[in-house]
């Protein structure tokens, strides 16, 4: 059993930029030793999110449009008074999906459905560099 | 340490089925050699989500009705054009759900509230036979 | 590699209550023997929820503005039924934002943003003393 660290660095173009992650996370369980074990993907930021989805165009469109609905851009929020920004909306659907999702791993293989990949949601307002952080435990 | 993999196999009836699977990974935990560790309950498929609830007859209604309202059932979705699907809202509701729960046990039991249980959360329109991944690390 | 178990013990004034727990948890990967590894944080209750977030006031504010957009507090819900409770939109909002967080650590120290605070929303309607477990799996 060990730990093994690794990072993905993305750039993205603010809102409503989705990235499938999910090859990239694979690569990291190929470098590292392990055959089985949990792959833990965080965010480092607040303004962003992990989650898995069929990555289609569709539903790229249909993400954000629900998002919009559930925090809109444009409204007032209290945190554009703190710090005179524009992201309230970001921030508060990052916290309701979570910065964080854990994977298992099996035979040196990422379970998860054919239909369904590992992805970064950018949900801040303007374009960002992104670091990942990938945590795997295994053996 | 070490890591101990299992499934559970469940048969739904297409939403608003939650299924209650607290026993079935307690069962899982019961099976390993492991006395405290991390279990992760993961589904493979992109229309399902796992989370906690009190299980009982009146929440089993609720959530749903408040899943129709943030994405609605038959409006449009482009999901819909990419494979004339009827399916959006399933997926849309399990990317911000999310796939997967990491919970605790110690002393081979699992953590929870008594009136907390460990739910799969079907989204699919149409009844599933689902293969939920449950990983165990612990020692 | 081992398995390292904690608790957090505090007092809340019920919603909208959020609470930084960052250095709480930092303190308990201090008190361990590990130096990399996983944190996994989860409230054994099912009124309650564990995120990130930006820990400043606006966002105090924004974010349970959105939660009773999504789960209104004072309209019918069929938990109150069940029970005579008056919470079936905290059950709910507890649900959706899921119970449990998986954190990465290296080096000793949590991996979050400089402006993202772990964070317990007490979503219940009434003051609560709540036990949130830290479980981590580290070396």
């Amino acid at each position: 059993m060990g730990v093994f660290f690794d990072e993905i660095n993305i750039k993205t173009n603010g809102e409503p930029d989705i990235v499938d992650i999910t090859e990239s996370i694979q690569k990291i369980v190929n470098n590292s030793t392990f055959k089985d074990g949990l792959a833990c993907i965080f965010v480092a930021g607040s303004t962003g999110a992990i989650t898995t989805i069929e990555y289609e165009p569709g539903l790229m469109k249909d993400l954000p449009r629900v998002l919009e609905k559930i925090a809109p851009k444009g409204i007032h929020y209290d945190h554009h008074e703190t710090w005179h920004d524009d992201n309230g909306h970001s921030h508060v659907r990052a916290s309701l999906m979570g910065p964080s999702l854990t994977i298992p791993f099996k035979n040196r293989t990422l379970i998860h459905g054919t239909w369904q990949q590992i992805v970064f949601v950018e949900l801040d307002t303007s374009p960002r560099n992104r670091n990942l952080i990938v945590q795997l435990i295994g053996e």
